[in-house]
């Protein structure tokens, strides 16, 4: 039973990010051309609007409590070509041009190991 | 500074999902085919069990409180193909074959918005 503000929220033109109790958004990294996920994180309203004027990937470490550019320390930035935002507003897609591995451990992805069973295999490209 | 434990989490076979403190982690529903992220969700320990027994996308819902089998109302049922696991494994992505809308508003995505300027605009296929 959808009412007017479910509706103005999932099939209007209004761009109404919906942070949940601790402030927070998920933002999945995904690459421009590939479309595979590359990483998943965190953004407060902050990390968004700092996403948005730079074009570049800004999330809010969970565990440092602060504002974080990927790539700050790397060098690994990962370039917005596009947003994408689903139903609810709760969740975003960022459409990135990776300038590095997206994973701290050097990987392309951080989704490198596969579920086998019960243990990890790593995924073949 | 990599400690023993984050070293196994990372780079390790054994399957170590993390919880938050909600008791949660979050799974990303990708077309097996496509690549494409068609939605987003919260697991628990239980929707991550239903899941690996069932062969079918579980999941918990956070404003209902409760264990959540997608499709279960719709039919719309999410087959996992394969489920990808991140480096320190709080996040995992679901590699699906969809039975119908992957979205509630009958998208086959959540994410059929894109933002454009400060706007949302439908993406077009």
């Amino acid at each position: 039973m959808a009412n007017s503000d479910t509706l103005e929220r999932e099939q209007g033109r209004a761009f109404l990010p919906k942070f949940d109790a601790n402030g927070l958004l998920t933002a999945v990294a995904c690459h421009a051309d590939s479309r595979e996920v590359l990483m998943l994180a965190f953004m407060d309203d902050e990390a968004l609007t700092r996403t948005r004027e730079t074009g570049l990937a800004h999330f809010h470490s969970r565990s440092r409590g602060k504002l974080w550019c990927k790539g700050e320390t790397s060098g690994h930035f990962l370039r917005v070509e596009d947003i994408l935002v689903d139903c609810d507003q709760d969740a975003l897609v960022l459409m990135v041009r990776p300038e590095g591995p997206a994973c701290h451990t050097g990987a392309p992805s951080c989704f490198y190991r596969r579920l086998d069973g019960d243990v990890l295999v790593t995924v073949k490209d």
